[in-house]
């Protein structure tokens, strides 16, 4: 296989990523100047060695310091705790504005198609509570996908947590209802089912 | 102007529909049989005459009692009463199943882009609620949209109920948050501030 | 079923148009004004009636004379005759603006998915010929889609006029290749290689 | 900026690649293995080294000859010339499977929208053409998009062409006409013109 195919096929196991976009990609790389590959290049390198995953939230960030940027921000609010599935879940979260509290990314759902476990860090999540609790915690937000993988994993943290959690923690999971642009007349049932128990 | 070219201009007029899509319908009935269109010419004749619109909810519907099936229909909920922009938002509604209160169609939504005040009946609502209060009313739900039009129009309805209800009379809106099978990562930061808003 | 579900379901019948657009098509006319109702009305009730099928192209057109007006003006080529599969073919090829000949509409095309025969009308075109070749006719365009239908079907009726027809008359069809506003890079391998076939 | 925004900066160059997918491209390295991203590095740093662009027919590809393994495979047909504007072009027409004879890749078309001339090597074909008419060149086929800016750089590219080449030469472009699988009824005017110039 020579260097372009051998590319080409890397950039096919990129997500969403199809054969052609990949040829476009490696044809983009062939048009670029040299020193654009290799800024690339040192990207790539560079990744693997400063971007360290944090042992407190597990998302995966640069910075010297033992916790990441937000794990040792002393203005989150150490009261509350959302649990991600994916380091995307958090940037989105973040988008939302409003949440001051910190994170813990979970590393996925569970798969239901397929028997695997996604190895979700579940038993890093609950060893790391005793020392939040200590920290003052008060809440654990449940902040997964609306659908069946997110739903799944969302029934058995709760059940691991509730094996263990003081009863003065609460346990929450994000709103399900309408979402922000959508018609009631286009809506699935279940949606309309949420948005009326959710009503306030 | 021919026939084929009237019925075309007409079926251009319906909802959604296109020059093409309303030369195919004209094709369509050209090739159906004289029976098909003498079942269409009656069930349109028959809307005028047999189909009416219910004066406690609003709603179109063919029956012959002095209010609609919904409305005369002793097992649906008195103590609720959802305020909808259409009567394809009643359809909406009844999908998601869990509602059996009773319904009111305001007829549309405060348009944003023009002056129109597009006819909402709000006068009419206010007009029914002494009857429905005494009729055991305890909730008002309002379930807009969840756009700028209706939440404007949510705005203007609350505002006019808060005038004349009595403080026993709560006033809702369906929940915002995310959309059954929606995504943390795509959702839009209004929707996810919203879920954070209604987590439970 | 009350007036406002069969109407609902008569419009799910239309091409195109599933339960959700029929209500809405439903809500439209309950609001429309009686007068537009009764346009309708009127328009699918002239339908049969002033609305005639050519006896010479089969296309449904109103107008008085024993032919359509296309068949019975003489500023169209009797020289060319297009061969389509619908009604709604010959609008598109009239918008392409450069064909002036004649037409014949053979019902649709050979249905692969089912052993149906569609009724094609073949056997009416083959006997429409000698008194076009009479005329003048030289050249018969099969102008069917560019699918397997269409393909299926071209073979069938060129079949069938090659068994009768003088050698003077020439038997083609529309040209394969890149449609306006297509890129060679995203163009199927079958379109490439007719693209390839028709270069001049 | 650390290193995952420079990354994810750097993936959004990438042709189709927004904000979101490049981050989903970070969080993709950052979750593999660091093998995985040695052979990305690899991979990069070696198109550099082992790709070349073919001095022949100017496409990007690795391999030690002076020309590229199309140029040099005698059973390619020197008879017949492919100007296209892209190596992904080349891609699509050898995907066709009916063409055998060579390319030249004009390195993109004519800008309409900017001024730019976008640095097209007509003159490296111009340059090329005795030689390879020396060795049998009958055609020249211009496979460029059939869209404004194709059409702008094949009357461009006819031009130069026509003032140097012998009568011998024939120069044709790919065929216009309904690509496989579409229907009359939507097809564009225009597509519809070239289904009738090129019928046969």
């Amino acid at each position: 296989m020579d260097t372009i195919e051998r590319l080409t096929s890397l950039f096919q196991r990129f997500p969403g990523i199809g054969p052609r976009q990949a040829q476009r990609f490696v044809q983009f790389l062939l048009r670029s100047s040299p020193s654009v590959r290799k800024e690339l290049v040192e990207a790539v390198q560079s990744l693997g060695a400063s971007v360290k995953q944090c042992p407190q939230c597990m998302r995966f960030s640069s910075g010297g310091g033992k916790t990441c940027s937000m794990c040792s921000n002393p203005e989150r609010n150490s009261k509350l705790l959302a649990v991600v599935a994916t380091d995307a879940d958090i940037a989105a979260m973040e988008r939302g504005g409003s949440y001051r509290g910190s994170y813990f990314v979970l590393g996925g759902t569970i798969s239901l198609a397929s028997e695997k476990t996604n190895n979700l860090r579940t038993k890093q999540l609950l060893d790391s509570l005793p020392a939040r609790i200590k920290a003052g915690l008060q809440e654990i937000i449940l902040a997964f996908p609306a659908n069946p993988e997110g739903d799944a994993t969302a029934i058995q943290v709760r059940e691991k947590l509730m094996e263990i959690v003081s009863p003065s923690l609460v346990i929450t999971a994000l709103g399900r209802g309408l979402s922000t642009g959508s018609e009631l007349e286009y809506a699935d049932p279940e949606t309309i089912k949420s948005a009326l128990d959710s009503r306030r």
